[in-house]
């Protein structure tokens, strides 16, 4: 818990005071690979990661899945849903992709923060920009790209992240990032391999001409 | 200009110091139907609604457009880039929809007042909670829903806006609303009149039938 004042971003902007609240209050967990860590409107406060990754994503009624953002070490997210703030009126979910450390201070503790002090206040308005900008790309990627631009682009991303060109991912966890059916994905990928850019194995997509799918993904 | 102390949310949360600043700087104009208020990167500043109605889209390469967000009287608006927020990367573009009166508040002058108060800084940050609400809605649109249905939905939402079963809108405009193409609106609305829901006729569309437009929308 010490470590809090090294990864909360507007610390020494804090007061004595609510730096010791946030130190008494902040709660620590470790989730598991696969592991839910916000769902749907429940209030769960405002997040720091301390390691591992996470995405958050929203979903269909028949179940498919969307990626709106991902979550890396000393990143923050606040969807707490209208407990914390009236206006936020949507449902995330929001689950470790691997193995992650993370802060949750009670969003009673970070409202009154944020209402107390214009510096953990306008940090929230950076948050909430960055999401902002993150949606806006999201909608252009769904709107005007094609699915084969948009799956190029997740595999140098995925490859980027991973430092591999190896990469361990089912189709079907690729297809829930991307918001389309694992079929799609299947498809496609066997096109890829065709061309020469990538070569599927049982589990696996080794990237064999990470370059071409750059030039693609653009 | 003596009225904007009645439109500016948290005025009376402002010192004397700050309203005057506010009352000085503020640039008041008219907007005609189909002038553009704000263009992608520009910084625009703080907008507040006077009258009238706006509507916030992006646009693909090729020239197709989806409506992000609507504006009405009293809602406000802060979209002016890197300028303001570091953390804000998109172009958007705003245009009036109709006749409007607006505010735009410099953007250094918001920035400041986002600094010094903590009730502005909130304010804002329950104006990007909205936003993000709004594009999260109409990701899950866009990515679950089929376009009969966003297209019946857009229809209900008009004739609520112009509270008119007749509307003057060109297809055109409608695929720019919902970032598709003329054509697929064209051939749709057809459909819609197969099935005795509008009816069609140069210029405009007559909702004959609303209760089925709303159910095929829900």
């Amino acid at each position: 818990m010490s470590e809090l004042r090294d990864f909360f971003p507007v610390w020494n902007k804090l007061n004595k005071n609510q730096q010791e609240k946030l130190e008494t209050t902040a709660v620590f967990k470790t989730y598991h690979e696969d592991e839910v860590v916000h769902n749907g409107t429940e209030c769960s406060g405002f997040l720091i990661v301390k390691s591992g990754q996470l995405r958050a994503h929203i979903s269909s009624e028949e179940g498919r899945e969307i990626t709106v953002y991902r979550l890396f070490e000393r990143d923050t997210c606040m969807f707490s849903g209208s407990c914390m703030m009236s206006s936020l009126q949507f449902d995330i979910t929001i689950e470790a992709e691997k193995k992650s450390e993370i802060w949750l201070i009670p969003p009673k503790v970070f409202r009154s923060l944020m209402d107390e002090s214009t510096a953990v206040a306008n940090f929230m308005n950076e948050i909430m920009a960055t999401r902002l900008s993150d949606i806006m790309w999201l909608i252009e990627q769904v709107m005007w790209k094609s699915f084969d631009k948009r799956l190029a682009a997740f595999l140098v991303e995925e490859s980027s992240i991973e430092e591999k060109s190896q990469l361990k991912i089912t189709h079907e966890r690729i297809a829930n990032h991307l918001g389309t059916a694992r079929e799609v994905v299947t498809r496609m990928l066997k096109y890829f391999q065709n061309e020469g850019m990538v070569k599927l194995t049982r589990g696996t997509i080794e990237i064999t001409d990470l370059k071409a799918l750059e030039v693609l993904g653009e």
